[in-house]
């Protein structure tokens, strides 16, 4: 991406964000005098706004907005979705978080370090004690947000006029039923991969799980903007599937381009620790490249280090040289490249997103899509 | 309640819990070729089923499908809803116990213990990598089921054409927000509670941490049988109304007979052990009671066992005993019988439940709800 287009990405970007969270805070406070008695009590009230005043991308919302726009519907009637999304995937941080046991996200603690240190120390609690309560109000927030979204910010589609009661029920089902069975199904083989042999698995079945875990989000947010736009309940609609499968695949090359990061990203710009997921023994494409590509002594060296929570920053460093030296990364980058592009990784040949949005008529928005995709591999945070 | 009564509101609840559990099979079934397809991998499948396949007495769903019913609506048309709030309830146990640290419910073991210990077991993962897969599970798990009622059991309501999508979609807002909020916010308050002086606390606190805990899901289920019933979105509608602040009250005095069963209950019936309530610390009205009412040593005694985890059975005895000679008890069954039955309790006169059906024409669903009210504070388990 040169200069020129990624300024130009990053204002439409940041002129989309800022209109996601101005909505954001807008719902939340029709429903309360003040923003902190919509939710309560106050531990609640402020861990749901948490992340998103730690601010976040907010790639999803804009997908979707763009999508919406691209087959000719108005970007504002799909806002209150764009907000609804922007919370959804916000719970599932919260709850993975506690499931992967991370402590830093966006610059900041997680949500259940957070309220445990508070507990500890405003609260005055025993650390025992105040590690639960943490955990509570992760556990909380999240289940309070999965329904903010789903039931209040998404139904405002409705009551804002921008589609039929039938669509916004459509949309809701396609969230928080058809998206969530298959995202906690790919969250949960992540946390069963991680206690694999890596040998035991193979591209295609960690490319399945990166879909599920990440992609079926994303292709939520093309289907979403597309139906909103078209004022649809149809999700076989030609433009819905193209901008479906265009998002879908985006989100794969998201997680490819998310899992290089983790290995050799800036700590500063990513806002939260390199490594963890090498300590986690998180089973990603680079780890397994590299492991297939290893010789005993590189294998028994990986195994000692991935999956080790007390691995020493120096037992990860050897790990990373070993994921550039053997290609891991490399490879990575080339599939989540033709998973926009298209192209043959590895024996496999893929459509790339890009090619979904040939039919599509030229617009401002579909111009913000090949932008937003090309910002998929090549973000460095 | 005499025999007869007794008789026939067991075989009248045992028909409608029937009706739902097949109903939610069902519903499950039409997403996957068979029911394990449906959430996957195999730990999500079998434990989103797990406390519906134990049993449970399905009280919020039969008083849903009878409001239904009450307002001359068709029983059936009720069902998704039913089935919704059944499950709904469901995902909120499962969280709770985490939150408690419960082991036990319905005969069973929790699902966070449950899937921990197969983890250790068949897996045979180390202790605390199994515990944290427990509690891994247990999370996702009531995520889908939140998704499952509220984004596919009730737009079935639309969808098998019971009501217009307008009004599935307020009763998903219903449902998934404005219940959610308070119902979580209990849920904090609860726990918080917990750790304050118990004479930091008064009777009015406590009643408005049960409601919001347990009887906002009841007034959900009253409120949402007379909208299907009417086929209405207005909340406001007489009858509506009326349903509503009926369970809502029923919904408060089940609460008030759980805290006195959680103390003086059959383990055996329970399913779940006696004197957790006590070991946990909870603020519950008959412990309120009972230390006003102490002198200096008892409160000493009081205080040395309540939120003890470590309490022996022989102390916990003794708190018990405590409860029932210092009228702790019996003033809380005057309580909970005052919200079904109105009454000066406390110096607070309540408005009964009952009382809130007398506008009903008369039926066989309002007979029922008659007993569904009584068995509320009749009820053993």
């Amino acid at each position: 991406m040169n200069k020129n287009r990624r300024e130009l990405f990053e204002s439409e970007l940041a002129r989309m964000s800022k209109k996601v969270a101005d909505y954001i805070y807008e719902n939340a406070r029709r429903h309360g005098e003040e923003l902190r008695k919509t939710f309560k009590p106050i531990d609640i009230a402020e861990s749901v706004y948490y992340y998103t005043r730690l601010g976040g991308k907010r790639l999803r919302p804009a997908v979707l907005l763009a999508s919406c726009g691209a087959v000719g519907g108005d970007e504002n009637a799909a806002l209150p979705a764009a907000a609804a999304v922007e919370i959804y995937h916000t719970w599932t941080l919260i709850h993975d978080d506690i499931i992967d046991k991370d402590t830093k996200r966006r610059h900041g603690d997680t949500v259940h370090i957070k309220w445990s240190q508070k507990a500890r120390t405003q609260y005055r609690w025993l650390p025992e004690q105040a590690s639960h309560y943490g955990l509570t109000v992760a556990i909380l927030a999240g289940d309070v947000q999965q329904g903010w979204a789903v039931a209040s910010l998404l139904p405002d589609l409705y009551w804002r006029k921008s589609v039929d009661a039938e669509v916004a029920l459509k949309l809701v089902h396609e969230l928080d039923f058809e998206t969530l069975r298959i995202l906690v199904e790919g969250e949960t083989l992540d946390v069963i991969y991680s206690t694999r042999r890596i040998d035991d698995l193979d591209q295609e079945k960690i490319l399945e799980m990166l879909w599920k875990k990440t992609g079926v989000l994303y292709r939520f947010c093309g289907m979403a903007g597309a139906m909103i736009g078209l004022n649809t309940s149809d999700k076989e609609n030609s433009e819905v599937v193209a901008l479906s499968e265009f998002a879908s695949r985006c989100g794969i090359a998201f997680q490819l381009q998310d899992d290089v990061l983790g290995i050799y990203g800036d700590e500063e710009k990513l806002g939260k620790p390199v490594g963890s997921d090498i300590r986690e023994g998180k089973r990603t494409i680079p780890l397994w490249k590299t492991y297939m590509a290893a010789d005993p002594g590189q294998r028994q060296l990986i195994g000692r280090v991935v999956g080790n929570p007390t691995a020493s920053p120096r037992e990860i460093q050897s790990v990373t040289e070993l994921f550039k030296d053997l290609g891991g990364l490399k490879y990575t980058q080339e599939l989540a490249r033709a998973y926009i592009e298209g192209g043959n990784v590895g024996g496999t040949t893929t459509e790339g997103a890009l090619s979904y949005l040939k039919n599509l008529d030229d617009s401002r928005y579909k111009s913000f899509l090949r932008l937003w995709a090309d910002y998929m591999i090549s973000r460095e945070f």
